[in-house]
């Protein structure tokens, strides 16, 4: 069994000429060129009852502009938020760039307290420590600074603390019931922190466990701490910064190798987690693009397929699964319109279409995953994406939105992402509409010359069917990248409107079938 | 007592060789064409249960881009949402310019299925139909189409289909206990729904009651309306086209005559609720600036203020008061010093400081209010505002990014912003930090000259010095207007910052204990 061990003291020595107001003004300072630099910070403090996390949070702030950062207070989940994967409500709470949001409990409640009382099996509390490590990996990659505080007393000094907060009128409300239960188990709760540490210590996310029996000690090297690591952060920055131009270049695109052999080779500095590992799926080159069906066929064959999905929904409803379906595919190749046929026989009121365009400036400062975090539907509901977070491995890598390392570890992170919307119940099908370029060309011909459908044409249409080649290559990197087994891609034979539509359909119908 | 009319037939005849299908496909255009005009819409649904909103939601959206609108369906308001004014979630689920919100049920819930089932008193109900005009009114004003359909059955209709549904295996669930109450109690549902049409009839936003007991009629019906409506609202806009030019200029200011004598004279067509009423409050000329504290007196009174505030703001949290302060002022009047004194001695956890800077063009596809009942707090918490919702009739106005039928409608709409806070429990208090040209100059030079300082000013700042007596001008017009008995304005003598900082917190507390 492990134990909770302090930091040693002499590792968090601080110069005890500057008083503790003057050691909070330099973390002011700090956080200033932190923000000017556009480093955003998560701060979070476990630890036990009465440890005194709101104390530390008052020093830690005192001296900060209070515009710059948001403290968020964590109680069990609501009713409402379990209806999402369980990381979602710190996603939407994650400070934007160059600001921070200060946790008084925080996603470790899960995983600590409300796993000794929900009695959450071993099985979920594994699973949670795995998404809580992808979660902060996502978050330090991006830039995120990330200083987790757990706050250590004994149970004899909590004892005494509840009673010194009990023999006041004004204070009494403070000691919950709660909190004397969670005295009273003391040892589980002791096992379950212990636990938490030391599967969730990172180098680039660790716990500072502090022994939190001398208050105005304990704030003081909060202070030293948050002002050391933030330093820390901002030169590291500084001595980056020359680096920057060269990750924007996609050299991992051999144009020459890629049109003679129609090899396209995953760029070797892309990892992919092996607890992951995609399945095999043919290149676009090898699908049959002359399937058709006739109109006959269609007709009757929709209304089938509809019916069947509108009773599956019902199904899914029931059983609380999320369904979510993401379409990509060509410019033209007819997204709008399955997504029109896949819509209409389904209840307007348990559905959501989210059309993705180029992020806002708002979405931008934030990590890119952030913007879907906020849009995935819950429980029974059925979320579609036209377009979706695909697009940092395609016009982000190809446009040099997105820099190299971004979008390198772009496929493990959306894998990752995606095995959480699985984990939390969901279904995801993935579809590729894919058309040759002749068709493609036909139709935007076809655009540009039909007064009503002009409108669906860009020059940007134009500009892209330019990159074909490049796109080509990447669309095949993602696809073999990113075909896991528990969100598997489809592409999906669409120079025939008609087939493509019906195939949309019996894939959706199958996966449903499959996963309930 | 009132009944429910359902409208004539005769006053909804549609062109009968037209199909259901082709009907759909012209409003699918229309939309379009409102898609591209930027129009926004809202359309909800009201009526009996089984009396087929589902259905006819499902057909008016069946030919629509899946992309340009969001079905909501609207149960009753959860414990969160409780915490927080009525109309809240309905604030941040409308449309942005160019696209739909489609409601199964809106904040009409609240004066009819809830009115009945919650036992709401009279009073609320009244309030309620209070907020839902103004509501409704705003977003007329700001150009949003609100089409409102309540669709009628007799109880033996919906008896009769409650049968039908329950007498199949696939449909029986769909008939809840709930449903079953309410069939029993139609009269009393009857007399509130009833009474709910005719409150809120307007011109801006009428109702459209039809007979339900045909649905493919109805659904007919329902598609021919909103064609309608939505066609009226494409030619108003593309009439008033040209108008737009002349409505930025702000020929409400007699810049002469106001140099000359010190009147500010409120502009003609501004129009106040005369229920609100503002109270009289002195022209900013009139208050003496000279005012200081001594730095003993300060250190003490501080200290003493803050503790106060403390032990207040754990009552307001007991009491589940939301608390929210503003702070408007001159450029380097202080109003960063005075939020850092009053939030230091809070407990970080209940309160939050929302800086409001220009809106994004995300904040700007909405009514300019959008941005703000999407920050306000919860019961229990402290909201501060660093600039607010005012810069509507301040900046916007003087820098034209407002037109002037909108500034001069926004006192109005402010104010009732400000009631519909009070009105869900919380307390308004609003600060206009006064400083005079000579001391704004001198706090300038110095920040200029001090290097940790100088990230304080931009050369906007300095352009807003040369524009200084039409703020003065606007300010003094925003004070008499909007100096409301439920949400006053303190106009706080500020050349000496530490008075500035002890008034700040003595109007708090004095506006707290006040009302609790």
């Amino acid at each position: 069994m492990v134990s909770i061990e302090c930091i040693a003291p002499e590792n968090v020595a601080f110069d005890e000429t500057m008083s503790a107001k003057e050691a909070r003004e330099a973390l002011a300072s700090t956080v200033r060129r932190a923000k000017e630099l556009k480093i955003p910070t998560v701060i979070l403090f476990e630890g036990w009852g009465a440890s005194g996390k709101g104390y530390m949070i008052e020093k830690l702030i005192s001296e900060l502009d209070p515009r710059g950062f948001k403290v968020y207070s964590i109680g069990g989940a609501t009713a409402d938020e379990r209806r999402y994967p369980m990381l979602r409500r710190f996603w939407t709470k994650l400070p934007s760039y160059g600001n921070i949001s200060i946790f008084d409990r925080s996603w470790y409640r899960e995983v600590s307290i409300s796993r000794v009382e929900d009695g959450l099996p071993h099985k979920t509390v594994e699973l949670y420590y795995d998404e809580i490590r992808e979660f902060e990996r996502q978050l330090a990659d991006d830039g995120y600074i990330i200083i987790k505080f757990f706050l250590n007393i004994s149970k004899e000094e909590q004892r005494e603390r509840f009673e010194a907060l009990e023999s006041s009128a004004a204070t009494k409300w403070r000691v919950t019931d709660d909190d004397h239960r969670r005295h009273k188990n003391y040892a589980k709760y002791y096992e379950a922190f212990a636990e938490m540490i030391d599967r969730t210590n990172r180098i680039f996310a660790p716990w500072h466990v502090l022994d939190a029996s001398d208050k105005k000690l304990t704030a003081r090297t909060v202070v030293e701490i948050v002002n050391r690591t933030l330093t820390a952060a901002i030169d590291e920055k500084l001595a980056k910064k020359g680096d920057e131009d060269w990750s924007r270049k996609d050299d991992a695109i051999d144009y020459e190798l890629a049109e003679r052999t129609h090899a396209n080779p995953i760029p070797a500095d892309v990892r992919v987690d092996m607890a992951i590992d995609p399945l095999p799926i043919p290149p676009l080159d090898s699908y049959d693009l002359s399937r058709i069906v006739t109109d006959e066929e269609y007709k009757v064959r929709l209304k089938e397929l509809q019916n069947e999905l509108f009773k599956l929904h019902n199904k899914l409803y029931m059983k609380k699964r999320p369904l979510i379906i993401v379409f990509e595919g060509w410019d033209a190749a007819g997204k709008g319109g399955s997504i029109k046929r896949l819509t209409s026989g389904l209840d307007p009121r348990g559905f959501e279409v989210i059309p993705v365009a180029a992020p806002t400036p708002t979405e931008l400062s934030y990590q890119y995953l952030w913007r879907f975090w906020n849009t995935i539907p819950k429980t029974g509901h059925i979320g579609i994406y036209d377009r979706s977070w695909y697009g940092r491995v395609m016009v982000e890598r190809l446009e040099g939105f997105a820099k190299r390392r971004e979008w390198v570890r772009a496929f493990d992170e959306m894998n990752h992402f995606e095995r959480s919307l699985v984990r939390s119940g969901a279904i995801v099908v993935k579809f590729w509409l894919h058309i040759d370029d002749d068709e493609q060309l036909r139709r935007f011909t076809e655009r540009q010359n039909t007064p009503e459908k002009q409108w669906k044409i860009t020059d940007e249409d134009w500009r892209n069917r330019d990159k074909r080649l490049g796109y080509h290559i990447s669309v095949d990197q993602m696809l073999s990248l990113t075909n896991t087994p528990y969100a598997p891609w489809y592409v999906v034979e669409s120079n025939n409107k008609k087939y493509a539509r019906l195939k949309v359909l019996e894939c959706i119908i199958s996966e449903i079938k499959k996963n309930l």
